[in-house]
């Protein structure tokens, strides 16, 4: 589903972008919270910290794409727009994210492996330049 | 998908079960947010505050199912319990929750009508008796 239309030259402009960020950051806590769930057989919210995506962001080798003075919680963002750019554009669905998710104890591992699967995928797609 | 398995007797059942309410809450913001974001043609993110889903209970005739006494912090957990039970068993999808939202201004017509699709739908179906 496309609630919106997206036009992104660049990973680095999805990641930058606030309104996306926005958007994301209930996302990102539900295809969290329902890995979770579905690891621990029942039902469980979880929100997911700042330091976490920000630290996956980096494991992912994205951090770089970023300004060098980019606080964390802005890290944290780019995180949130790019996982919810993914689901938008159907790179990565809902089932696939919770599969991948809950494949790791790590919640920064977790993240960080969905990130480089979301970049590597888009990648392929030839939609976005990866830079 | 169904991230775990759900055994409900009840609607009531469904509405007092803070594990659900927990996974619910990042699932009714996405929901909300993606509604807000295919009406206003861009991303935006929403949190869905206590006050509308507990006046949304009201609007839909469900709070009845709920103890005399209980709070508003309760009666909206007892929405997004049931707005992520309906999701994960499939009686509304993302795609119809974010169609029905979207055609509301308002959002406690919004979240009541939704509700009413709800309980309705299950009504149907017959998996739960709806009292």
């Amino acid at each position: 589903m496309r609630p919106f239309n997206l036009e992104y030259k660049s990973l680095r402009e999805i990641l930058l972008n606030h309104e996306l960020a926005s958007l994301g950051d209930s996302y990102v806590n539900f295809l969290y919270s329902l890995a979770m769930s579905k690891r621990r057989g029942q039902p469980v919210g979880i929100k997911v910290s700042s330091r976490i995506l920000a630290e996956a962001l980096k494991r992912a080798g994205l951090r770089t794409l970023l300004p060098r003075r980019t606080d964390r919680h802005t890290q944290a963002d780019a995180v949130e727009a790019l996982v919810v750019y993914a689901w938008v554009e159907d790179v990565v669905n809902i089932q696939e994210g919770v599969s991948l998710l809950m494949d790791y104890e790590d919640a920064v591992e977790a993240f960080s492996t969905l990130l480089s699967t979301i970049a590597r995928k888009m990648k392929l797609r030839g939609r976005t330049s990866v830079t």
